[in-house]
């Protein structure tokens, strides 16, 4: 996507095969900046203070952190170990594990002194493929969009509801959720977009409301309480989002308030969908209630808020009482049941165990 | 109820027969200062502004501004445009209505110069009765709280969600939906409230959070979006919330996220109770949707919050990119058929215009 008419991935190697750059997602949206990293455990520091975020990104990073962790230390061991290591840095995304697995099998079998060079290969091939995959979710997302556009009363635009940062800042490039919308506008269908701002770290505030800006997309940042009234008013036809991760049954865990959002949606007959690349599937999951950690992050996510002030400057204020505590639950699974369907890299499917299974080619074995 | 060990009413009048007092809502929870008002435009900007707010606050608050229009103007002509004025302050709750024309029917009747006297005194009595309807919203509520912490497990506090503040500085006095809570915790039953921040204006993080910090109720501040993970993860047994405009047939006009709130709690089969006044109906109604005006408010409530920096002064910082737009609704509307029941001044009764029309004494036709 494009910065300031700048081509731009959300991460790339520095070229010197021993560093990367990445965007800083905690300046935006008041400041956009790069940060070099150079060694694994900045990239650990990056993913958890959510300097890189997003499900498909964090898989990408963790690939790259294996990169730099090789140039130090190629032996079986710290390969291990740093695997390891960058797993515990969040524990919801799936794809986090998933491009670790990776890295892992294409780095084993061979011996330690290959192992750098086969690590910047397979990490470039694997966020290649991750924006491939959300290029290919474009694609049939736009599909989805152009029946939806097919129902309006001419001159009225695809009004599209969406929660958090599922666009190209939360992955490699093109997004997942926002994919689909980027391709509508570019060929100019009539859209706009409700951002849902997605308290306590206000991804969609701060990010989606950026890159939908940068892209020249209409959009309105609306609390995350709208939704309901929303949906309830008639002001919303579509709702899609990311996920975070999404069990071999069609359960979706994904941002905090993404089930609300499926309960105001199928209480008013609004179809919801969810952009869900294959890396963020968990076979082994059946349900999701229970069975997927929940990230509790820093109750002073909730508690104070980053902003700019009326000089410019950058600074963190104090919402609630000092002595009022605060919890930080930064997801929720929406059960299958509310979802109307998947948009995948290889087409839509039900958000089901046979939808899934039969898309990507596997057995189903309820 | 108590600030600092001090009883305090959130309005009062002066004493001089020439004002009245109210606490700063806007200044809350970083700063408890109270202001005087000696005009009725003052009380206009007071309830436009939110200095005070909460329906049965802003009708209390409309009435007293009756009061100070009576010192400056008595005449027929100047109690019909000032009750008109004071009626487009906020548009959704209906509580204003009742307490400006409850004003006007006790003073029209009389010569104006009796109306300075007639006014103070029929101000204090709407504000007495409104309190004393608080008190027995408590009262009936307190048993819909003993009944549920008997099925909780020994030792088990008793979890209720609260959205927005419903609570004593909503009202004159004890609250609507917190005053059961507040009744209940005074008598030794382990009561846990989930505050919801209630974004834009987070008038949990700031108002709820603090009113019950200062009563010594135990709670938890949580993001709007939490609901659905708290309900659904069995972290809370009881949802109660306040309402500005109940319809004939039961229908909540409430808090923007007050409808979300409801979704998640009956998906969950968790009991969804409005604290509702006599004040807070409109018996005009029938259907909330499409029937009640939906304030919009300033879009820089969404884009901007207050806070408190490191050094503890109070500033505004924006959160959005300088070209998003945003909008602000303020209210929803919750349809009766996800309210388990109302706690009213005269008992608990269905969300319906039977039972409505039933605890009121009213006929019901439908």
């Amino acid at each position: 996507m494009k910065v300031g008419g700048v081509h731009y991935r959300t991460i790339w190697p520095a070229g010197d095969g021993a560093s990367i750059h990445v965007i800083d997602q905690t300046r935006l949206p008041h400041e956009f900046s790069t940060l070099r990293l150079t060694r694994r455990s900045e990239v650990e520091h990056a993913i958890r203070s959510m300097q890189v975020r997003g499900a498909p990104l964090i898989g990408a990073a963790a690939a790259y952190g294996l990169c730099l962790e090789m140039i130090e230390n190629p032996s079986d061991g710290a390969l291990a170990a740093a695997s390891a290591s960058l797993r515990t840095t969040r524990p919801t995304a799936v794809d986090l594990g998933f491009a670790l697995d990776a890295m892992r099998a294409a780095l084993e079998p061979f011996p330690p002194r290959e192992r750098r060079e086969r690590a910047w290969k397979r990490a470039g091939a694997l966020a290649d493929a991750s924006a491939a995959a959300c290029r290919a979710i474009g694609e049939h997302g736009l599909a989805l969009i152009e029946q939806a556009c097919e129902r309006r009363p001419a001159g009225e635009p695809l009004n599209v509801l969406t929660h958090c940062n599922a666009g190209w800042l939360a992955t490699v490039d093109f997004g997942t959720a926002l994919a689909p919308i980027y391709l509508a506008h570019d060929r100019g269908i009539p859209i706009h977009v409700w951002v849902s701002e997605t308290r306590p770290r206000n991804q969609g505030a701060s990010l989606t409301a950026w890159e939908l800006g940068q892209h020249g997309v209409p959009h309105t940042v609306v609390v995350d309480s709208a939704s309901g009234h929303l949906a309830q008013s008639g002001r919303v036809q579509l709702v899609v989002t990311g996920t975070d991760r999404t069990t071999a049954h069609g359960d979706v865990c994904n941002k905090i308030g993404t089930y609300s959002k499926a309960l105001a949606a199928r209480d008013n007959g609004v179809p919801f969908w969810v952009a869900v690349p294959a890396s963020s599937i968990d076979w082994s999951l059946r349900d999701g209630l229970g069975t997927i950690p929940i990230e509790e992050r820093d109750p002073r996510e909730v508690t104070r808020i980053v902003g700019r002030d009326a000089t410019g400057r950058r600074l963190e204020v104090r919402l609630t009482p000092e002595k009022s505590p605060a919890l930080n639950y930064a997801f929720d699974v929406t059960p299958a049941r509310l979802v109307t369907g998947f948009i995948t890299e290889r087409g839509l499917c039900s958000a089901t165990a046979v939808g899934l299974a039969r898309i990507h080619g596997r057995s189903h074995a309820d």
